[in-house]
């Protein structure tokens, strides 16, 4: 198994991602780790990533989703992460978010995500974000291999 | 009916959202129009709002969906919209997205959205995005009044 994050075993022309790519300057960076089970990662949203005084802003928390739960499809469906192999990359075909408890801004975020089911090719996870020990945030992404079509542009 | 878009009919200390805030200068200021039917905004992402190249990054449009959502229920549950009053804040319980098709970066998107469902306070808001005329991205926000607990902080 690899130390890197996920993201950084995806091929390096797919890595501008706004949440995740290590090519993208103005991203958030998003760095998902794997240990053969469960993806982690800790994010803290900038001042900026507000909804209301006092709180994280829900697209924010949906791009945290969307990325960690992409990662952790790639990282599932891979290989043992551990060569110079660049990862298979995935997209999001769907993806639902319940915002069960507002999220305090200022605080680490930590985020949790598994593979629940196994669609043909479509991997669903399922992804928590938590903060301050409770949960804030449960989502779920189905994740898809990237179309070929999406490789020409 | 205002001429206004819904989210400079915000109170001034609930529009600091880094989606759709008029008073967060780092947000994307989505702007979304009330017809007393349906809203509608356009927003053009932002080179670096890529997921791959050639394609809006899927966090990006969730966040749209989440705004132009949120401000089609505050519009629909609120006034005309005409006075100085300031609307009724809503926040998001739960969000789904549909990504239909992949979204092409560096062209103006058009969103649309209607409520489809009033569950006792909470009302259910079904969002489109296009692109060159083609709907890419199928949403659905269930949206609530904002907490008064979450005034507090």
């Amino acid at each position: 198994m690899s130390d890197k994050p996920v993201q950084h075993l995806y091929a390096d022309e797919l890595s501008h991602c706004y949440g995740c790519g290590r090519n993208n300057p103005h991203g958030l960076h998003v760095q998902s780790r794997w240990d053969g089970t469960e993806a982690k990662a800790r994010f803290t949203p900038r001042p900026e990533h507000i909804a209301v005084p006092g709180y994280v802003y829900g697209g924010l928390l949906a791009s945290l989703v969307d990325c960690h739960g992409v990662a952790t499809a790639a990282a599932a469906a891979g290989m043992e992460l551990a060569g110079d192999e660049p990862l298979g990359r995935f997209v999001t075909a769907s993806l639902n978010v319940v915002f069960v408890k507002p999220t305090p801004l200022g605080v680490e975020l930590e985020l949790r995500a598994r593979v629940t089911e196994r669609r043909r090719r479509k991997l669903v996870v399922a992804v928590e974000i938590l903060a301050e020990g409770e949960v804030r945030v449960r989502g779920e992404v189905v994740a898809a291999p990237m179309p070929t079509s999406m490789e020409m542009k």
